[in-house]
C-alpha cells in the first residue's frame, strides 16, 4: 500500500495482476492508465466487462457464448444443422467464422479431457453433444492437433461412431503459404502420408 | 461482431484492447477469461477500476496519487519538507519508497519536457513546484537519465537555481550487482569521470 501511496490503487492494480499473462509491473503501468483517462471511459471499461459477464450466457445447443437462448449461428436457418464441427472453446468457432467455408453447426466443449489437469469427460460438453445427435450426418472433431486434442477426439468417435455416424477429423497437412524446409517432422510425415491426386 | 458471436463480449474486448500494450488478441484472451469467472470476482475488478479513478485525485502539496487532500508522504510528520525529490511520475516515487532511504519529500511532474510529443512546461506541475519552494534547501532531480529527462532537469535547475536553492541530480554510474563488461559506453566513461575516493 505504502508502495502506491493510495489504497484504491492498490487494490485496482491488485484486479489486474490477476488477469492471465499480466504480471504485477504491468498490472501498475495499466491501473495508473485508468487514473489518467477521462471518468466517464473507465465507466464504459467497468460497464462493459461487467455487462458481458451477466449478459452472456451457453448457447443451449452448442454451448458458445451468447446472450440469448439461442446463438446466432444455430439460429441461422441458413446453417445446415446435421454437420456438427466440434472444438475446444469459442475462440476456435471464431477462427473458423473468420476464415468462412463452413456452412454447418458447431459444438463448444469448453475443454479438452487432460487427466494430469484433473479434466475429465463429465467436465466437457460431451453429454450435451450426445443429446443433439438425432439427424445429424456427420461430426468433425475439430480439436488441436495436440495429445489432448486428439485423445479428446477418439474418445468422443468412440461414443458416436456406434451410433452410425460419420466421425471425421480436420486434415494433417502443411500449413498454407508455409515452406518445407521449415515444417517439424510430424507435420512432414503427415502430409507425406495424406497426400492427395493432383 | 460475427466473429464473437456475442456483441456484449466483442465490446468487453474492445475495451481490453484500449489497455496500452494489449492487443486485439490478447484483449480477446481476457475477455473470454472474463466470462470464467464467478460473477462476484468480476464484479470486484470492474468496481475497483472505477472507485480508484473516481476517489484517487492529486496530492494538493506534491502531485501524487492520493485520495485525501494531503498524500501519507506529506502528511507524514518525519519527513524533511526542506528536501524535495523530484520525479517523472508516481511510479517513480512507488520506486524510490521500496528502495528506502530517502526522508524527504517528492513532486511528481506527471511527465517530461518533450517538444516531439507537444508536451510544454505548461503540461508539467512545474508552476506547482514553484509554489512550494520558500524554506526548501534542496531539490534533488530525479528524472530518468534520458534525453528528456535531462532536458527537464536542466530546465527546472534553471529557474530554481537563482532562487538561491540547491539543485542536485541523480549520480550516473554502474548498477549495483551489474558487469562491467555490460555496462553501455555512456554508462562506464560516467562511472569513471564521478569516481570517487576510496
Amino acid at each position: 500500500m505504502s508502495e502506491y501511496n493510495s489504497l484504491p490503487l492498490a487494490l485496482a492494480a491488485e484486479q489486474f495482476a490477476k488477469l492471465p499473462g499480466i504480471g504485477i509491473k504491468t498490472a501498475q503501468r495499466l491501473a495508473y492508465f485508468m487514473l489518467n483517462l477521462p471518468v466517464n471511459e473507465v465507466e464504459e471499461f467497468s460497464e462493459s466487462i461487467l455487462k458481458a459477464r451477466k449478459s452472456v450466457k451457453l448457447c443451449k445447443c452448442c454451448q458458445n457464448f451468447t446472450e440469448r437462448e439461442l446463438c446466432s449461428i444455430c439460429a441461422d436457418e441458413n446453417r445446415r444443422k446435421n454437420v456438427i464441427c466440434v472444438v475446444e472453446s469459442p475462440k476456435d468457432v471464431s477462427a473458423f467464422e473468420r476464415a468462412g467455408g463452413f456452412d454447418g453447426v458447431y459444438h463448444v466443449l469448453h475443454g479438452l479431457l487432460s487427466p494430469m489437469d484433473g479434466v475429465s469427460a463429465e467436465d466437457l460438453k460431451i453429454k450435451e453433444l450426445i443429446s443433439r445427435l438425432s439427424d445429424v450426418n456427420e461430426v468433425i472433431m475439430a480439436t488441436n492437433p495436440t495429445v489432448e486434442g486428439e485423445a479428446t477426439a477418439m474418445y468422443i468417435g468412440r461414443i458416436i461412431k456406434p451410433m452410425g455416424i460419420k466421425v471425421t477429423r480436420l486434415a494433417y497437412g502443411l500449413p498454407a503459404g508455409s515452406a518445407l524446409e521449415f515444417a517439424d517432422d510430424v507435420t512432414l510425415v503427415k502430409a507425406l502420408e495424406n497426400r492427395s491426386e493432383l
